[in-house]
């Protein structure tokens, strides 16, 4: 993966633009559980994934979390470099939830650049189009749709992202994920075992009526 | 109000982009209730509001609302034109909250200049990161805040906006607003009544003690 490969634009950069983005661009390795970016004072740059996977997470006053939006191969995260625009008044935080590889473009050197490239800026625009459409997704979840159907959704995207059935994860990942209370979770999960559709056991939840499980989805 | 007036970049365009703007830009004119926006299939271009005030939101397969933000003088309606980019995947309604004046710029006219410009691109970058903030901000009071507290918000957010603390509104509405069940709604503002810092009536809430509403936002 070169840096070309994650900006359908990149022709239409100048050579100058493409060298200042290549050459500032430096590789960042990141182990599982490890946080990448913290909150709005934390401007790193833009992170390019490699390889691995990221989440993205808000943290209330309290410390609850809930998952905001994840990042995989090919995937730019932006949010990480916030002082490239003004108007980006929120915190986010990125960690790795597998261990990852990623470039990291430094903010001033993407901000540079972006402000000089309409089709930089105009694919900028993209990016967070596309983030923004996940969050929008995410509001009508939280709103409308009732805790079972999110957590059956939750263990099968699990599922698939981990390509197994057994899903080694606890019910307080769990509750980090959907923003909801451990207790919650774990009242739901036991439900789901006396239906037969998940078997639990410490620290881990296998899937064991994958179709009954989509059709509450 | 002026085009320029919308555009803190507006002497970076060339003649011949301010020109087209110019040109193709349209007054519109909306009675308050009435719908100005609605989905994705519905590309009309981008409000800029003169005067007034809309509300963008979001309508469930069931039909519950939810408001996302609101727009004022002096903003711009970005996702009434949804179609100037692809990744833009979710579908926003907007209604005139009150009598409404605004200038429409066509969404092939914008695009066609932000395609060019950069200071454009970047600008637009801009309006859309501040509508991501007021989203991220959304979903921490629907994740974290109590539903007293999000009414109270909301109450003292309208005596604001009217200039009167007898606000003409109903449960429905502010049901829609939170997108909020109306029977959770009017339970909370009999039991706001019950303690005195409102007072209710047909179609109307007056707040009687604000300094209490405020203490609990």
């Amino acid at each position: 993966m070169q840096l070309k490969d994650y900006f359908p634009m990149w022709d239409k950069l100048t050579a100058e633009q493409q060298n200042k983005l290549s050459e500032d661009a430096d590789r960042r390795v990141f182990k599982k559980g490890q946080i990448v970016h913290n909150g709005l004072t934390d401007c790193t740059g833009l992170f390019l994934v490699k390889s691995g996977q990221l989440r993205a997470y808000i943290v209330s006053d309290e410390g609850r979390e809930v998952t905001i939006y994840r990042l995989f191969e090919r995937d730019i995260c932006l949010f990480s470099a916030s002082c490239i625009m003004r108007s980006i008044q929120f915190d986010i935080a990125i960690e790795a939830e597998k261990d990852s590889d990623a470039w990291l473009i430094p903010a001033e050197t993407y901000k540079s650049v972006m402000e000089q490239s309409a089709p930089l800026a105009n694919y900028t625009n993209e990016i967070m189009a596309s983030r923004f459409s996940e969050v929008m997704w995410l509001i009508e979840q939280i709103m409308w749709k009732s805790f079972d159907r999110r957590l059956a959704d939750f263990l099968l995207e699990e599922a698939a992202l981990e390509e197994t059935e057994k899903l080694k994860i606890t019910h307080e990942a769990i509750s980090n994920h959907l923003g909801t209370a451990r207790e919650v979770v774990a009242r739901m999960l036991n439900y789901f075992q006396s239906e037969g559709m998940v078997k639990l056991s410490r620290g881990r939840v296998e899937l064991t009526d994958v179709e009954r499980l989509k059709k509450l989805q």
